[in-house]
């Protein structure tokens, strides 16, 4: 089936880019408005842009409302990308909701939160890895706004079992995927394949 | 363990961003030169950036030595990204192998290519989902040079049974995931929650 680009709406194309473009890695982005208040919310078009420095990105939709967050980073240049587990996907979704701006969703849903070292957000403490970040750049794409923040990670927390000859292990991170709509997933088996011959 | 950013070298960022932000799509993406040789490489910094118009992008690392693709988007502003299944793992994974510019990968490894409709580079006749792009915007970040690079979506190609009521059906996509290293993964059990209450 051939489709072309212009003959899909809105909604008929972004269900075809969350669903071919999976498993996503999830940003879970905790900020903090110049009020103190402290917001949490899922990202799932999110990667890594570059190790010197490190830079990450995700991309921020108005149409998906989680407007808090990228007034509070155009506020404040901070903001914490949390990796949440298994353990934490419950929590992580219930983020998801779009509360007002005067409202935490870290308060309304009693997450546990521990201080960041370098910046202001605090981390989510269940979360097992957590780049404390600073703003680098906004950048805005589409004729529907999306946000493209990216980030230089200051300092990584990572949880201490982890972390073990300079490498995550992913049996003991156990991750979660973004696929569409409220479906979310586990990984399966792992496939290692030797470097190809060449 | 916290670890400041800045006392890590090169290798030891990278292993953490792409152990933590996992599991990572992948585009595996086709280009041709000018002198008409066919490019195959996939890249795992890869994600949607706005449904309208759509866009997607994915970064691409000299260090990496995929510098085929990149060369090939810079000449032609063309290229289509192929969302690979299970079965098209083997191919995928060889074609990250450095082979010379002159050389074709797909001619390489023996891999079926099918015309696209929009663009000169053809698509992988055997991937379940297709996307031809036009180069929209190249940025650079970081010390060591990564490229963004951003296309725009013309034609969609779906294999037919995997698109049913406008949704891309999961269970027949199969789709894979990059984590670290030479380490893919399958995906595990989805789990389907309520939209949270407001």
């Amino acid at each position: 089936m051939e489709i072309k680009a212009g003959d899909l709406d809105y909604n008929a194309t972004y269900k075809i880019l969350t669903g071919a473009i999976v498993p996503r890695p999830i940003a879970w982005v905790t900020t903090q408005s110049s009020a103190g208040v402290v917001n949490a919310a899922p990202f799932s078009a999110f990667t890594l842009v570059s190790p010197d420095p490190p830079l990450v990105l995700f991309l921020s939709s108005q149409r998906e409302r989680r407007k808090d967050t990228e007034r509070n980073v155009r506020e404040t240049k901070e903001f914490v990308v949390n990796i949440g587990d298994q353990a934490c996907l419950h929590d992580l979704h219930m983020t998801s909701a779009a509360l007002g701006p005067e409202q935490s969703e870290t308060d309304q849903y009693a997450i546990p939160l521990s201080p960041s070292l370098s910046v202001k957000p605090p981390r989510i403490a269940g979360a097992p890895v957590c780049f404390e970040c600073r703003l680098v750049q906004l950048l805005e794409f589409g004729n529907d706004p999306h946000t493209m923040v990216i980030g230089q990670v200051e300092h990584f927390y990572l949880r201490d079992d982890l972390y073990t000859n300079g490498r995550i292990d992913q049996s003991k991170l156990q991750p979660i995927a973004r696929i569409g709509g409220p479906t979310y997933a586990h990984l399966g088996e792992f496939i290692h394949l030797s470097p190809p011959a060449t």
